[in-house]
């Protein structure tokens, strides 16, 4: 069994800041120690790697990925290949990635193709939330079924009629199923109904630019379906996670539920706390490339400082990227006069670590809040705590050396991520990825990836460990 | 140096839950590693503390005694040898005391008497917060020196007009201090002015029994001036803490705070969560046994249910027990026939981490969420993380193995504060502090102390290490 | 042109209390003049009536009835000859239906069905509401006709899936439509779609009893969709009216929304004041008789409470009687073994005056404002301000002679509505009717009925006067 | 008896509007009648005021004024016969004035100076409030006296400690006493102990300019005595009137309250409503006149849409104006070198009804809101319904012709109030009062004054009558 120490960083952790050396044997963690206890003085190694003067942290878990998913006839650029190494490069070894039921097919068959999609492919170690299309009967008992098996969390959308849309009927059944097989139900919160109605309207009266999905998806709209999802679940008896909160009344819902003790739960993602909605105004057709949904908001309104806020006093727990990237050329292009036929997504899976930091950096957050929400919180919210997200004897060893000084520039030249383009292009940050271990195995060395496809597990996972 | 491995139990600390080996080295903890890892298995000690079945916590923080207190004439009946004897049968392995500075006097002048009091005295690690009496531009002055070295605390009563009370604008100056100086500013919030008023007509109405205490002492009158103390914190553009958060009211006024993402932060203690005003009423003079403050609240109300559900989702932040007791023979009859007169506290410093196990008992806190409240919160909150409050590689070695399946009663016949009655008589719990280790030594052996007067250190503190 | 004197009484409008003298000429209100002025006792008049110790107030305005109502195969048992001649005897001079356009017809078929249905039957003013079953562009193109004819409150379902159920693309345009036409949407808000499921699986279950039609109408679920029509009529920049709120819960989303400044209205009804679910589980099925929808609400959970203190600072300004009565034999009975059968409905018309009265005697709210919810601010909410209302110079003669000192007992045995119960049998009651006038011809005189079928005209409406 | 009728007009009220000709026998209104009606065609009268195209509304009741009021070794301007004058010409008929105790002086001593003040100098009727420095067994037992010979309402300060300063206790003390005398307490909501600390500091620190003013008064410490007071009338049981609130969270806390249905109500007046605190910024010593308190509100904070929106929705009950004019010259310059000495009160009895027709004018109010925040709120809530603030048979003939699309300028040149300034200089408003009678005789007619001082009656005041 290998052995590898990694020496002389602080290691951060959710909860502490250590000076400590850290001993990996095999594929776990086997100790921490204190520098210049006798006992890490002791280690013997086949592996050193010098952490002085750097963070060792936890390998980053992203709960909310779109690898090579379907949208209108296209698929998101980035495969499970590609995908999960960008991910290693950002110094995130865990990602919990979508099957699709499609509708009308059981839960089984997306569920297969998408493992079809991932084996072997995989740089880092990965799980399957699943999308559920349909709520009939016999869905609700494959859902029993999955979540033995490892597949916990059921994602509905409350947008998309016609498509993925559940009404909230069929939300109230999952989520009643839930609080008895201990499954966690996420939603994608927006009143697609009345969206439409305005899409349409926009459409119709000639307002097709990518500027327009934004404007028609209001964040009333959204804080609207968060406040609806809540009292089904108070009804249901069933905790509740909310997927890329963006807007600050959806915030204020999720603050007042919790305000009364209620388990609802929520993530938010980059791109909302650093871009907003005047980017998709930008000249010629580049605003598609920064349409995701929810939407970015507009600057102004304090969207951004609520989410901040939120993430600092733990209204929200968990950042997670949303990563669904397709390329400016060829596929965000396909919307050219209307909105709604640009591929919803942004490319951000390599990116979060490093972007989360800059909340540390300008003192918004601590650097332990920032592995919480990015590590910690993630693991434990969707069943992967003892193994992922937290840097412990016994854990994977998933462990990230992070140069807290470096500085580097985001950009489509640099990123490795499969898309034509950077939502960040030109921004400059601090902080950077140097070394990055999965199951004890270097993938990424020195900022060069050395990992390969494959060494990426499937992850079967337990049921939520609530966050508090 | 000596060296003592804790073996087979599970560690748990706020942010994770392990099954690791301890191995102290000295007086500190030099590493922890995994049960059964080749490290782990190779540790050789002077001393093996077995812990297979049992909780291996980081020893606890009470961050509010009153040790050898004065109170109208007498004096709290614990000195600081009996009281921190107590706190280590208890699990607790610091505690941080107030120090007086008694009006018209030097902050140095009372603060030099509480170090004689503690000298050489305690079983546990100390360290002091300063009651600020006055505050005039010298005094202020003194607080910045204070800071300096190590009390970083500073409590102000908005309660007891012409003993310790300061009016608005002298916590607002000492706000407007503690924003340039980092100290931590603590209020007693409750509107004593209004509560003379109805106490005085208490008094001249012949109301004078126990009930009578929690009668005049309104939840209003609490919810009030925690609001008010947090619009001067505002104004000044500081933190603060509020001591001994009892009512409901008085937790929303925080819960909103909070809301707005303002540094502001609770406490509460085990008291409000187990007991109620109804034991005041308890006949003859029983009920001076509860009289505290701020009072315990009706049963009914929902006091308890709210203090809880802020302890969970981080609107409250702390545990402490506010320990101060006084005998019932003696002490407490003082107040016969006038309840303002009945000194003012209870014991508790013994039982923090069992009552508080309770809670996890119940499912209404996680294992996690207890260690949060009770040890590294606290300790992050005054300034002595890195030392105190978790279980980590580098930091002080104070260890507690806790059975988590035993059951005792609670008892003045059996426990071990200096002090006639307990608060809690015939409390049957479960989970038992079995083993506690202070910096590196023994003070409780599976169940019989075995410290010593004067192992105890003091701590000078740094300022607070704001928990979000 | 004839002409009446109402001498000796106290007038109490929604503004003022006034010992005044009110002279008829005609139709009309010609004057007011005080007690003993030389004016006063200048009139002469073809009939003089004595209020000496009574009140003289308008003529109620009930705007929520619904008369000859089709439910389930049967009708509500109060045609508009029967209903409206029971308004009268209750002191209501005014009545606003519900029209109904039938899913699939224009409004147009409906509303000439309600014009043949009410035409010449009349003992009061009536008019109409529409409901409005389909959104489409050539509904909407009938609706900017109905409001100029005089039809200006359109309501909507977000309940009943499959019946009268309208989703929120189909609110939202409604809405917007309202907006601009000057049009007043009205809803029933009560997320249909999750209380079908609840329903469903109560009948799956066995649950079929009566108390289940309260327990499946969840409050929650009525505060919701309060909650959700509320941000849709944002979205749209329209005024909303919110029908027959009952839950604690609802209450609270309108004050928010008020709070806010929102153009948001709501109404309650006297049995949400008076009655609680409790009233569901009476033995055998008598339970049936107190189905109505949104449904009766527990005791003890404080909604009757949040109700009277809405009433009172304007956080609701309208009480109406939803009065939709159903034979216990015959029509209630048909539920029986399944809830969801039950025609759902109370009968009241007869005794909102009365009822609301109660809250006067019982100090809850003032005369004036009892006068301001129950006719004042009902006639501007609905464009009939000028006419109906108000006791003021040029309006209607719609004249009630109200002795506010008379007990009298609510009975089936006694009431003239046209059901064989009451919702209210044996209560006891401080305040009665004593003589009404509609448009300046008695049609109660000292608690006879004089009236006749047909003297009530079709009035059409204005826009809504906002009420603040 | 003279007979006057005001023919041809739109008599607004509180609740209605309606076209009606006025007949005033002697002192009051005898009666209203339907323009045309065979009623009104025959009243002959011994004056005719012609009232066509324009509104016929009651005097208005300005229940917050200070004239010859002493500040700081000056009195205000305006005295009993200069203010009530210019209040005539304004359309207020009524005042209520604040009576000093001086401390340690009795309640007596001070209502006796200020009748001498006012007896036989007042253009206008007018009333005494007391404000109430000293709260002992003495001054509560002359509260007593005082409610039963007509003041029915005491005024205490929370700010200016060392002068007007009532402490908590204090205030609770007389909120109990009012609980049983019914009298009214009003306070004046700043938390001046905190403020003296920021005045200190700014003085201290040079920052002497009146804009300093403005700034050491924060909104927050505003809100922070709002809610307090509350708090305090919640212990007590007694009802609560804040006095001239500016700060939008000071609306806030007024807005909670009534959220909870307490009997708590507030006024504001026309200068925050229309003013900023960036006039105190003018260039030279400009900005002294613009010095009252509570202070102008920064623009861009939101405090006026807040104002607007409580007056809307009755969280805010009346408009006042705090009226208490310092000449600019020789009074206001006083302050030059120290904000803290200018004489604090601004110009504003003469503008009250015309500023806030402008709200009409704007849409912000309607007609009937208008009149009653202006009239008839203030006349009910300190004990003056049935005798004033309405136009009703019965009550004081105090009307006013108010011609609502003439526009004027307001300036210190044409303006009637001893004062040598305009706080609105230049300010082009729409709508003029023409004619004003005050208890049936003409005192301003078409524009010019023909009042006398001497025929304004003192009116011993009713307790209140709670507005909802």
């Amino acid at each position: 069994m290998s052995r590898t120490v990694v020496r002389g960083g602080l290691v951060v952790t959710a909860a502490e800041e250590l000076y400590a050396d850290v001993l990996v044997e095999g594929p776990r963690i086997a100790a921490l120690a204190a520098h210049g206890s006798a006992c890490a003085k002791g280690w013997t190694a086949d592996r050193v790697i010098d952490a002085a003067g750097r963070y060792v942290v936890p390998g980053g878990v992203d709960v909310h990925t779109h690898l090579d998913f379907p949208f209108d006839g296209t698929f998101s650029a980035d495969t499970f290949a590609t995908g999960t190494r960008a991910a290693a490069w950002g110094g995130t070894t865990t990602v919990v990635d979508f099957a699709v039921q499609s509708r009308g097919r059981t839960l089984r068959e997306g569920l297969d193709l998408w493992h079809t999609k991932a084996d072997g492919q995989c740089a880092v170690d990965y799980a399957f939330h699943m999308i559920l299309s349909d709520v009939t009967e016999d869905t609700l008992k494959e859902m029993d079924l999955l979540v033995e098996e490892g597949i916990t969390s059921f994602r509905m959308y409350m947008t998309y009629p016609g498509a993925y849309y559940s009404d909230d009927g069929r939300i109230l059944r999952a989520l009643q199923r839930s609080a008895d097989n201990g499954a966690l139900v996420m939603v994608h919160a927006e009143n697609g109904v009345a969206i439409d109605v305005l899409a349409a309207q926009a459409l119709a009266g000639g307002r097709t630019e990518p500027r327009r999905h934004a404007e028609v998806r209001h964040p009333l709209l959204e804080a609207e379906a968060v406040h609806r999802a809540v009292q089904l679940a108070r009804v249901a008896g069933a905790p509740l996670y909310v997927l890329h909160v963006s807007a600050r009344q959806a915030v204020e819902e999720l603050t007042a539920a919790r305000d009364l003790g209620l388990p609802v739960y929520g993530e938010t993602c980059p791109q909302y706390l650093f871009l907003s909605a005047e980017e998709l105004a930008r000249p010629g057709f580049e605003g598609a490339k920064y349409v995701c949904t929810t939407p970015l908001r507009p600057r102004g309104e304090g969207h951004q400082d609520a989410l901040w806020r939120a993430l600092r006093t733990d209204d929200l727990q968990v950042v997670s990227t949303d990563h669904c990237p397709f390329d400016f050329a060829g596929q965000k292009e396909q919307g050219h006069g209307d909105f709604t036929r640009i591929p919803s997504g942004l490319p951000g899976i390599e990116h979060r670590m490093d972007l989360l930091h800059q909340g540390v950096v300008a003192g918004r957050i601590s650097r332990r809040r920032w592995i919480e929400l990015a590590c910690a919180a993630p693991a434990r919210m969707f069943g992967l705590a003892g193994r992922k997200g937290s840097l412990a004897p016994g854990t994977d060893a998933d462990v990230v050396v992070y140069d807290p000084t470096a500085e580097h520039t985001l950009s489509a030249a640099g990123h490795h991520m499969n898309v034509d383009y950077s939502a960040y292009e030109g921004m400059r940050v601090t902080g950077r990825v140097e070394t990055v271990l999965v199951r004890g195995e270097v993938v990424v060395d020195r900022g060069e990836y050395v990992g390969r496809a494959g060494h990426g597990h499937f992850l079967p996972r337990g049921t939520c460990d609530r966050p508090y």
